[in-house]
C-alpha cells in the first residue's frame, strides 16, 4: 500500500566527510566473526543452512506465481482474491507447512455510480476511466475491477466552487488563510503527494469543504517525472491512483469493529458511529480530468511550491470553476481471506517470528502488493524444502498473506485483534515486506534489531554489482551525501565510510506492521529492495501489471531472489539464535536522538513564535507586502513556556546506561562461546521476547487509544510518516503544552519500564 | 539590459532573529540629524533643497515622455533611435542644461535571413515571429523592427542532431560528461536563465557545439511564472527573448574598437580578429518554437533540475531531433547617438557627477530602458527649474543618456574610453539606472557610498505605504528572512532590525556602469525599484511596450517619481556636499567579508577533492550508479594545497586602521560644524575624488587586460553576475593555484594603495 521503504538509512546522504573511507579492520572482522545471539560455532552452522536456503530460491518461480495471481483484479470482493488465497493455501500445504485460511467479516463500500462534471464557466465531464494500452495486456481485462475511487469516503451529491488547495496539508490551508481564500462551502481539488491521501479529504472536511477530489500532478509522478507508460514507466495522463481514505490515524482495520476482530460474531458499531468513515464524498482523478478543472480556476495565483507540470498558470480560486460531484457507494460487508501457515519450532515453538505480506491489489496488483507477496512464498517454499530435507527451526515461523490491506490494513488488523493475547505472549518479532523492486535494501523499524539487520544486509549479494546490499548501500550513501550535502546526509557517510551499522528508519503506517508494532507491541522490521524503478507512475492504478512491473520493476526477478534471501536470512536466524539477536545500545542512541529533535522542536517553536509576534506588532507583514497581491499576516501565536524535559533526559540516561550493561555482558559471553544453562536461555528469551511491550502505555497516545506505542506511531499531520516520541511531539507541532508535559511523563514512564526489563535480562544473563 | 537591479540588501532574508526589531535610539537620532559630508546647518538647506526638486516632479512628464519613445522601435540604427536622442537633446536644451549628442561608429550586425527546421526524425519550421496582441497596441506596429536575434553571434548553415544542455553552464557540461553525451559537432538547446546568456553559446563552442539554441521556458517567466500576456503580464507561447552574446566579460563596447573611443578615426580591428564576436551561430527562441524540437529528443531523461515547464519529458539527446539552423547578417557599422547635458558647477566645476540611463530598446523598450530614463529625465528638467530658480550645484552635473546599451553597453563604453583621461580627472561617482518598476529600491555599487545611499533611502517616501523606502525594506526583509531563514537573509534581517545600514550588493555588469567602474575606477551605484511587477514576461520581448508597462509595470508611475527622487537625491546631495560622502569602514568591512569567502572557498574545495578521489578510489560512484541509466564517476581533481593568504589578511588589517581612522576623524568635524579651511577641503576632495581608481591594477584581470578593477568584476562564468576579489575567487574556481596566489598579492596591492590614500585623506583632514 505504502509507495516506498525507505533505505535501510532513513535518508540518503552528502559532502566533505572527513572520516577515510572504506571499513575500518576492527569493524569489518567484527563483521564477518560473529553472528548476534550465536556462539562463533553455532553462526557457522547458521551460514551453512543459509546457503542451502537461497539454493532453493528461484527466481522463475516468483515469475510464475507474479503471473498467476495478476491475471484477474484482486482488490477485496473479487473472485480472484478468493482464488489467490486459496492457490497460496495449496502451495503453502504442497511445502508442508500447517497452513489454513482465517477469514474476517469488515466493512468495504464499493462505488455503485460516480459523477464528475465543470459545470461552469464551460462543462466538462470526467471520463474517470483508465483505458487499455498497448501491450499492457492486462489493462483491457477490466471485467472485474473497480472503477477508481477511494475507499470510506462519503457518499454525497454537491456542486459548489473549486478551490485549489495544494497538497491539502495543515501549512496549505495557512497559506491559503494569508491570501483571504476559505474554503467552506467549496469543493477542494488536492494534488497527491507531501502527506498521506486520507488526511486531505479529512483536512478539507474541517475546513467546512463539502467535497473533495484528488489528481495525480503530472509533476509528482507522470511526464515531469519520466517517460509515460508504455514507452517509460510513469504515469499516462488517464491513469488514476485510487486508494484508502479510512482515517487510519485514529484506529485502521475494520472500521466497525475496532480493537477486536471482525469475526462473524463480533459486536459491531453501528454505521454512523464508525468514526473512521469520513464526511465528505472524495475522488481520485487523473491529471487528463483535472486539466480543464484547474485550467477553469481563477483568483489569485498559486505561489511558487504550489505549481504543478501541467502547461496552465496555477490559480487558487474559489471559481469560477463550479464542479458536480455525486458518489454512490454500496455500504455492505465484505469477506477478507488471510492465510496462515506455521512451521512449528522444534524446542521452543510457543516462541513465534511473524512474516507477512498482503495479497489484495487495487486491481491487478503486481507491483503492490505481489512483488513482495511471492518473494515470501519462494521463503516460504525454501524452509519447507529445508524441513524436507530434516531441518527445524529453533523457534516457530508463522507465514501469512494478509488480504484487505489495501483498504485499511484489514486482514493483518482482525488477525492481531483476534489474536492479540497469544500474540503477546509468544510473538518475537513480525517482519513485513509489500512491494519491491530493483534497487536498494530499506529497513524500518524497531531499533534494538538494528545490529540483526546490519548483520544480514552484510550477507546478502546484490544481484547487479556482486557486492552485498550492505556495501552497495554505504556506496550510495557515500555519493549521496557528496552530491547533496546535508548534516543529515554526511552523518549517515560518516557511518557509511567507517563501517559503523547504518541506522534503520522508525515505523510510521501505511503497511501491515501496525497492528503488531503500535497496538500491540510486537517488535517489528518492514523490508524492501527499490529506489532505481518506476513505480510510481502506475501505483494504485490499473496499469500497475506483470507487464510493467516485468519492464520498469525487476526483470529477471533478481532483487525478488534478494529480498526473499533477505527475509529468509532475518526468519531462520531469529528462530535459531541462542539468544535472541536484540541490541539495546542502538536503540538508546536513536530514542536519545529523537528526544534531542523534541527538545529543539520547543526551542524553535519558541523563537519562532517571538519574531512572529515582534514583526506582527512593528506591522513588518503589512509593509513588506505587494498591495496588489496583499498577504495577511499570519495568525498570531501565544508565547511557548519552557517544558520540563527533566524526566525523559533521566528516563535516557538510565535507559543508556541498562544498555551498555546488557550489551556488554552479551557480547562477553558471546565471545566466551555463549555458554548459558537451559534454563538461564529460558528465562532470558522469555524476557527479550516481550521487550517492546513494555514502551506501550495501555491507554494509548492522545485522542487514538488504538495506537499504545510511545515511541513510534503514524503521525496525525503525516498519515503514513512516523512521529517518533509521538506524545511529546505532536503536542509540541499543536502548540499544546501541558500535553506535552504530559507526553514528557508519560513517555519516560515507558523507557523506565523498558530499562527496568532490559535490566532484568542483564541480570539473567550474568547468573552463574 | 541586466533584468533586475538587486534590493538594496543582496538578497532577501529569514527567521529566528534574536535582535529586538525597530530602530535603535541611537541610530535612529544619529539618521535625522546627520548627512554625511554636511554640517548640520548645510544639511538642513540640502533637505530644503531637496523639497524643492521633489515639487518639480511630474508623474505625467514620466507617462508621456515614454509614450513617445516607445511609440517606435529604438534599437541601435533605427529612425526612432535617433529621433528620441534628438527629441531628448532638445528637451535638456529647453532646461537649461548645456547639451550635445555625441555618436561613435560601432560595428553593428543585423539579420539578413533566418532559418529554423526540424529536418529528423519529423519536420517543423520554427515560426521565428512575435505576433500580435490584442490590447497591446504597438506589437503590430513592428515594421521598422528587427526579428528576434542574438546579436554578434557568428553567420552559418548548419545541420546536426540536437541535444539539451539546460541552462548551458558549466556544471551542466560536467553532468553531461558524467552521462556519457558530448555535444561535439552537435547543435545545442539551451534554457535561458542561471547565467548570462551570452555565456550559453561561448560555452557550447568550446565544447564543439556548430550551433546553439537559446529559448525561454515557461518556467522561468511563462505560464509557470505566472498568467501570460495579455491577461497577465508573462511570456506568451511566441514571445521571444532577444539579446546581446557578445563576448563582453573580455571587453564590452565596439568590438573593433577595445579600450578606445569608436569615433570616425579610430583605428580598427579587422572582423576576425575581433574576439569578442562568437565562432558559432546562436538565435534565441520562443517555447511555441521549442516545444517541438525538445519533444522530438530522446536518449537519457534529464536530471531533474534540468526539467522545464513543457507539458514532455525532457531528454538529453542526442537526436534523434536534428536540426537545420541557417544565420545571414549584414555586418556593417552603425552610428550610436549618446545623449550628453552638463550642468557647470559653481564652485569646484572640474569635479564631476555623472548620471545615466540608455535609451535604445530591443523593439519599443518601455520598461528596458525607458523607465529608467524617463526618470532621469525627471530628474534633469527639475534641476533645471532649480537653476533658473536661481540654485547652482557646487559640482558640476553630467546627465548622459546612452545608446546602444543592449548589443553591448556601447554608448556608454566608448564614450568613457573616448574620455577615459578626463573622467578620471573629473568624475567623482557614476549613478547608474536601467529599468524601474512598482516594489523595492535595489542597489549595487562601491561600498564606500554605503552610508550616503542608506541615508538617501531614509529620505524617500515609498508611494504605495507611505513610510520611506528604508523602511519598507527593512520590513520586508525581516519578513524574508523570517519565511525563508537562511544564515544570509538572518545576518541581513538583524542589520534591518537594530537600525544598521543595510548592505548593497557588489557590481558585477550587464548594464551601462561597467566601463566607469571596472575600466576606469570611477565609483558607481545603480539603482531603481522593483521586485513587484512583471517584467521577466516580456524581456527583450516586442511586447516590452508602454501598453504592458502601465499594467504591469509602475501604473501611475509613482515608481519613476520615486527613482527620480532617489536619483536627484543623490546628485544633488554630491554636488554639494563639504566634504565628498564617503565612509571607507563600510568598504573595509564588505571586502573582509569577500576574503572570508575566499578562504572558504579553498577549504572546501580541498575538502571535496579528497572526499571525491577516495569515493573515486574506493569504486564507491560505481556500486551507488544504477545500471539501467548508468552515471560516470565525476573528473578525478588533483590536491588542492594551501595558498598563501597572509599578503590579504595584512592589507585588510591596515585597511580597517586606515578607514576607522578617516571615518572616526570627518565624524568628529562634522559634529564640530565641519570648520575646514577652503585648501584644507579642496585637498581632501581632491584626494576622495579618485579614490576608487587606487583598486585598478593597470594590468588588468587575468586574461582580460580591459577589466582593471580588483574587488569587483563581472564573472567569466556567470558574465552579469559580480565575482569579488576576482582575480582570487576565479582562480580558485579554475583550480589555478599559481594564478590563485599572484591573484592574492596583487589584491593586496591595490588594496594598500587605497589604505595610503585613505590615510592621506586622514592627515588632509587633520591638519590643523
Amino acid at each position: 500500500m505504502r509507495r516506498n521503504v525507505r533505505p535501510l538509512a532513513c535518508g540518503l546522504i552528502p559532502l566533505l566527510m572527513t572520516v577515510a573511507g572504506g571499513m575500518n579492520a576492527a569493524a569489518a572482522s567484527d563483521k564477518a566473526a560473529s553472528m548476534l545471539g550465536f556462539s562463533d560455532q553455532a553462526a557457522t552452522a547458521q551460514r551453512a543452512l543459509e546457503q542451502r536456503f537461497d539454493a532453493e530460491l528461484k527466481a522463475d518461480d516468483q515469475r510464475e506465481w507474479m503471473r498467476q495471481m495478476s491475471s484477474q483484479p484482486n482488490h477485496v470482493g473479487s473472485p480472484h482474491d478468493k482464488a489467490n488465497a486459496e492457490f497460496m493455501l495449496a502451495k503453502f500445504k504442497e511445502w508442508g507447512w500447517d497452513a489454513r485460511i482465517e477469514t474476517f467479516d469488515v466493512l468495504y463500500p464499493t462505488p455503485k455510480s460516480h459523477t464528475l462534471e465543470l459545470v461552469e464557466p464551460t462543462r466538462f465531464t470526467a471520463a474517470l476511466k483508465e483505458p487499455p494500452i498497448d501491450g499492457d495486456s492486462t489493462s483491457s481485462n477490466t471485467a472485474d475491477a473497480l472503477p477508481p475511487y477511494n475507499v470510506y469516503g462519503a457518499d454525497g451529491d454537491v456542486t459548489a466552487e473549486l478551490v485549489y488547495v495544494n497538497y491539502g496539508m495543515p501549512d496549505d490551508y495557512k497559506e491559503l488563510a494569508r491570501q483571504g481564500v476559505e474554503v467552506k462551502g467549496k469543493i477542494v481539488i488536492t494534488r497527491y503527494g507531501h502527506g498521506w491521501r486520507g488526511l486531505k479529504p479529512k483536512l478539507a472536511f474541517e475546513h467546512g469543504a463539502v467535497g473533495c477530489l484528488i489528481y495525480s500532478d503530472p509533476q509528482g509522478d507522470g511526464y515531469f517525472a519520466g517517460d509515460v507508460y508504455p514507452k517509460g514507466g510513469y504515469r499516462p495522463a488517464d491513469g488514476v491512483q485510487r486508494g484508502s481514505v479510512l482515517d487510519m490515524i485514529l484506529y485502521p482495520g475494520d472500521p466497525l469493529t475496532p480493537g477486536v476482530g471482525a469475526t462473524a460474531k463480533a459486536k459491531r458499531l453501528a454505521l454512523t458511529d464508525a468514526v473512521t468513515i469520513l464526511k465528505i464524498p472524495v475522488m481520485p482523478i487523473s491529471y487528463a480530468d483535472a486539466q480543464p478543472l484547474l485550467a477553469a480556476l481563477d483568483g489569485q495565483v498559486v505561489p511558487r511550491d504550489w505549481r504543478g507540470a501541467l502547461p496552465l498558470t496555477y490559480h487558487i480560486g474559489p471559481g469560477p470553476a463550479k464542479v458536480h460531484l455525486k458518489i454512490e457507494s454500496e455500504w455492505t460487508r465484505k469477506p477478507v481471506y488471510d492465510v496462515i501457515a506455521m512451521m512449528r519450532g522444534a524446542t521452543t515453538p510457543d516462541q513465534w517470528i511473524v512474516r507477512g505480506n498482503h495479497h489484495d491489489g487495487w486491481v491487478f496488483g503486481a507491483w503492490d502488493p505481489l512483488a513482495g507477496n511471492v518473494a515470501m512464498l519462494a521463503e516460504a517454499k525454501a524452509i519447507g524444502a529445508l524441513v524436507k530435507q530434516g531441518w527445524k527451526p529453533a523457534r516457530s515461523l508463522v507465514y501469512a498473506s494478509w488480504d484487505g490491506e489495501e483498504p485499511g490494513l484489514l486482514g493483518s488488523t482482525e488477525w492481531v485483534e483476534a489474536h492479540a493475547d497469544e500474540l503477546k505472549r509468544k510473538a518475537v518479532l513480525y517482519v513485513n515486506s509489500d512491494t519491491n523492486s530493483r534497487g536498494f535494501l530499506g529497513v524500518e523499524g524497531s531499533h534494538s534489531w538494528q545490529r540483526m539487520i546490519n548483520q544480514v544486509a552484510a550477507d546478502v549479494r546484490d544481484p547487479q554489482t556482486g557486492v552485498s546490499v550492505d556495501q552497495r548501500l554505504r556506496a550510495a550513501l557515500q555519493v549521496d551525501a557528496f552530491e547533496n550535502p546535508s548534516p543529515e546526509s554526511q552523518r549517515v557517510a560518516r557511518l557509511a565510510a567507517n563501517g559503523s551499522d547504518l541506522p534503520i528508519g522508525g515505523m510510521g503506517s501505511g503497511s501491515d506492521y501496525s497492528a503488531f508494532l503500535q497496538h500491540v507491541g510486537i517488535a517489528s522490521l518492514n523490508i524492501g529492495y527499490g529506489g532505481e524503478d518506476e513505480q510510481g507512475g502506475v501505483y494504485h492504478s490499473v496499469y500497475d501489471s506483470f507487464d510493467h512491473y516485468e519492464r520498469f520493476g525487476d526483470p529477471g526477478f533478481a532483487y525478488g531472489v534478494a529480498l526473499a534471501q533477505t527475509g529468509g536470512r532475518i526468519m531462520l536466524r531469529v528462530a535459531n539464535a541462542d539468544v535472541l539477536p536484540l541490541r539495546f545500545g542502538d536503540f538508546a542512541e536513536t530514542v536519545a536522538g529523537y528526544a534531542d529533535e523534541v527538545h529543539k522542536l520547543a526551542d524553535a517553536a519558541r523563537e519562532r513564535s517571538d519574531v512572529l509576534v515582534q514583526l506582527i506588532d512593528s506591522g513588518a507583514f503589512k509593509l513588506a507586502t505587494d498591495p496588489a497581491k496583499p498577504l495577511l499576516p499570519p495568525a498570531r501565536e501565544d508565547n511557548v513556556p519552557y517544558i520540563d524535559f527533566a524526566p525523559l533526559d533521566n528516563a535516557l540516561v538510565r535507559l543508556a546506561r541498562s544498555a551498555k550493561a546488557y550489551d556488554g555482558a552479551l557480547a562477553e559471553i558471546q565471545t566466551a562461546g555463549m555458554n548459558l544453562s537451559a534454563r538461564q536461555r529460558a528465562d532470558l528469551n522469555a524476557l527479550l521476547q516481550g521487550m517492546e511491550q513494555a514502551l506501550l502505555d495501555a491507554k494509548g497516545l492522545p485522542g487514538r487509544p488504538w495506537f499504545q506505542h510511545f515511541i513510534y506511531a503514524p503521525g496525525m499531520t503525516t498519515g503514513y510518516g512516523v512521529k517518533t516520541l509521538p506524545s511529546v511531539r505532536e503536542s509540541i507541532e499543536d502548540r499544546n503544552w501541558d500535553l506535552a508535559s504530559q507526553g514528557v511523563i508519560r513517555t519516560a514512564g515507558v523507557l523506565d519500564a523498558y530499562s527496568l526489563r532490559v535490566e532484568r535480562a542483564t541480570l539473567a544473563l550474568n547468573l552463574k
